[in-house]
């Protein structure tokens, strides 16, 4: 496979050849029903993708072909479940696909089959979660667990807790919610008092998760919710499992009352597909849950594979992207869920996005001249309306958006005032930010205060409802246009040496010499 | 008074003149303990704004104060609060500092005075909530109010919202909680919907927050929640208060409880010093606590009157800020609490900021050719350490940063492990960040991957505990920041046409004539 820096390809040229004559896209023109109806590729888990007001025409999805061919993205994922070392930085393969489908080559190491290894454990955790869902395990004779609470951070918090609020009206309604979800992250020691003072302990079973089972923040947490389990006269073996790596010092321990295992090949920000995520999903809404959900993320990864750029949406959607970043110039981009469910969704991907590609050397560790990953943010809609969309419709500068929506409410209760419902006034104003924000409006006169100017490119992912296969297919989607977008740029989406620093210095500051006066004054003022 | 364009100033053409010296400031020479200490200024409420890892120096701020004279933001801030007509774009006064303080001028309007007005309203709302929280106005005979929600979006729901959250565990030690607070904002039904089901109806008083009383999303709520009251045997009138202007045609209506005014001279996103956080603030946590935020915040705006610039934080953030936007060109800022309890506050700064500077024309309706409001985003720490901060360290781009933290918990609650308290980890993780960032580190060899380029600026402000006291002046210091900034960029920091566009076009598509053919192609997309 050929690696090379993205100013070195033709396809860089090519773009930069075309992209002086998109940066003021003339929308007002362009942006017809027939195109609206034309520019939308199927996803996977019902959802669609719909790319209509992006400022691209057929000459820059031609040039986007190009770019795939010559970068060989689609390759490059092939060896990514091949079981190549994509993960240049730490010398490791990257195998989360795996978690949710099987391919064509079996990835072998030690003579394990890791494919199987997955499997295996996924069996194992569904199995403990139907036991725990029936009252087979309990904490006590005649007692039953009603809530799960997971002690984690970064990707085994913000994923996992993303697809706990998306799926948790839903899982209610479909009578699959048997226990409540909780999370404990933050070293802050307010968040572990507040969540477990809100927690029957006695009924509450904790999800131990740290692939290296090194992590400060989650391990003083365990040590806070074991206190307080002890204190309430519990036995903490018998409310807490561990979800870690096989070579951590919290495997095969029986200070749990099981332990579940995945491996170094699967990242923390892309593992809500493990049991990282799958041990809390499925104890509070089934196994039945977790597999549409994981059947939804294997669906959209076959789709990633499609070589025809107007079939990959994941692929379509991530060189869109890198046309925002490196040829329109637009330093980040917002996502936008109208629903209430994905209120979180934006959190996660955030980490997805900005901690797999927010690098500043290549895959070898050698500098490049170009940028890549944005800044990502977003809350969702109509809230943001009446919040940041002021500095997105009038601003200074212009953020490419990301806008996700469904045809129907999960809850399904609804209210009609003036002649439509809450879900029809939800979807009438996604539909109007679209156009605003592309087509904005002229006022004649001089004060231009009500001037909209418009050019405000925006993506659209619709489907019928967020249930879990959606959520599945939208998790994985984003997974593999960031994937794609790091084999444009060339660099390891995959590893995360700039969290390293902060660690190193904490630990000098915790053990009395920092060797830095400066950073011993901070840690004064701050009564360290 | 003056009002000029930026790029008119003097002062502008001496920063752009500086600033490329700044662009690499040496962060690892100039960053020692006795700058640390020297870059302090005093706050309110207890609080210090620390700016010694700002890429700034006696040159830059001599520049600074140049500006301030010269744009003369001093007095334009007293300009604000003796009633001159500041938001030009609406035509209307600026009044919320007048929500928590008297100043030398009282402000008249029809023989009126405002100042009084906001007074009686708070008394009689403070009134309201001590005979709701005595069980003197009640559900019905023997029943007592044990919840409050409220229903508004945008500035009626993010800054009371991230208030509450702050300061709810705080209030339930001091044993001032006494009512739980919950909040419905969405126009998504699914949002309602779970919020009514989480709640005891027959003991839930709801406040319906809009100034205007046409909110779509939230008269769209309201009547999701009579609805329900009804079909719970309840009445609403019984457990619904209003909070609007007295001109809308919510007011005096006998459907409320009881009804608070504010008026036109309080934007949304300056309202939780007025009813719109006080109401449910005081029901919830009674008034003694609102009290003590009223004048954590009129403490800070005091501070915000001092002419020299190293005595007023407000001012020195602002054009910290200004010199980093226009001058070292960064588009985007973090905020960064590190504090749990602090965990929507980014989101309300993200409204004030960029819905009040979010702006590109002048306060006379005039284009203008630099840079205003930046994107603000942000999570609490040490979360964001374990996602986006890869990005922030080893991204392509600088983000500037500002950093929150405290000496105390609110809870007091906390465990020792490895010899330090989880408050000592969050507090020691705070300083390492501020020097990784700022110094970064530099390799050997080849390989740069583990490179830390440093040159990241951040800000630090700190306190002893996060209170009434102190999120009042925290939240009075970034408004008066981002009033600043508009004062320096010339343009009108307190009106939102931006959000205009959006709602006819919303209008249209409901009145079932949107007059364009794409929007109806998106409208049947999403089934509206």
């Amino acid at each position: 496979m050929n690696f090379t820096n993205f100013d070195k390809t033709a396809a860089y040229g090519k773009l930069a050849e075309l992209a002086p004559a998109y940066r003021h896209f003339d929308f007002v023109s362009a942006l017809k029903a027939e195109r609206v109806t034309a520019c939308t590729v199927p996803m996977a888990g019902g959802l669609s993708y719909n790319y209509a007001a992006k400022a691209v025409d057929d000459a820059v999805i031609k040039a986007f072909a190009a770019l795939a061919e010559e970068q060989e993205l689609v390759a490059k994922y092939h060896a990514v479940v091949d079981g190549e070392t994509m993960n240049t930085g730490e010398g490791r393969k990257v195998l989360h696909h795996l978690l949710r489908g099987r391919f064509a080559n079996a990835v072998n190491e030690k003579g394990r089959d890791i494919g199987e290894f997955y499997q295996n454990e996924l069996k194992r955790f569904s199995g403990f979660a139907s036991d725990v869902r029936a009252g087979k395990i309990a904490p006590a004779p005649g007692k039953k667990f009603g809530s799960v609470a997971q002690i984690g951070i970064g990707g085994s918090d913000l994923g996992p807790r993303a697809i706990c609020l998306a799926l948790d009206n839903w899982a209610a309604l479909q009578g699959r919610k048997k226990l409540n979800a909780a999370f404990i992250s933050n070293v802050d020691p307010d968040d572990a008092s507040a969540v477990t003072a809100s927690l029957p302990l006695a009924e509450t079973l904790f999800v131990l998760v740290s692939k290296s089972g090194t992590t400060q923040e989650t391990l003083a947490n365990e040590l806070f919710v074991r206190d307080k389990l002890v204190k309430a006269g519990l036995d903490p073996a018998k409310h807490m499992v561990a979800v870690t790596s096989e070579t951590s010092p919290l495997a095969h321990n029986s200070a749990y009352l099981d332990s579940f295992y995945i491996d170094d090949y699967i990242g923390g920000r892309y593992s809500s597909s493990s049991a990282v995520g799958g041990v809390i999903l499925s104890l509070a809404y089934g196994m039945e849950t977790f597999s549409e959900f994981l059947s939804g993320a294997a669906e959209a990864d076959k789709l990633a594979f499609r070589e025809d750029i107007h079939e990959n949406a994941a692929l379509l959607d991530a060189l869109i992207g890198v046309w925002e970043r490196n040829f329109l110039a637009y330093p980040y981009t917002a996502i936008l869920p109208y629903s209430q469910a994905l209120s979180r969704f934006p959190a996660h991907l955030q980490q997805l996005d900005m901690e797999s590609n927010g690098k500043r050397v290549n895959r070898n560790g050698e500098a490049i001249a170009y940028s890549t990953g944005p800044v990502v943010f977003g809350e969702p809609g109509t809230n943001g309306q009446h919040s940041f969309y002021q500095l997105l419709h009038q601003g200074t500068d212009i953020v490419p958006l990301q806008f996700i929506g469904f045809n129907e409410s999960q809850r399904g209760e609804d209210i009609t005032v003036d002649n439509s419902t809450s879900r029809i006034k939800l979807n009438a104003n996604l539909a109007a930010q679209i156009i605003a924000f592309a087509k904005g409006q002229k006022v004649e006169g001089e004060n231009r205060n009500k001037e909209f100017p418009g050019g405000r490119p925006s993506s659209l992912i619709y489907g019928n409802k967020l249930e879990p296969r959606s959520i599945g297919a939208l998790l994985s989607h984003f997974e593999n246009k960031v994937m794609f977008q790091g084999f444009v740029w060339n660099i390891n989406s995959f590893d995360q040496e700039g969290v390293q620093l902060g660690k190193i210095l904490t630990k000098k500051v915790l053990s009395g010499n920092s060797g830095d006066p400066a950073l011993d004054a901070y840690s004064k003022l701050l009564e360290v």
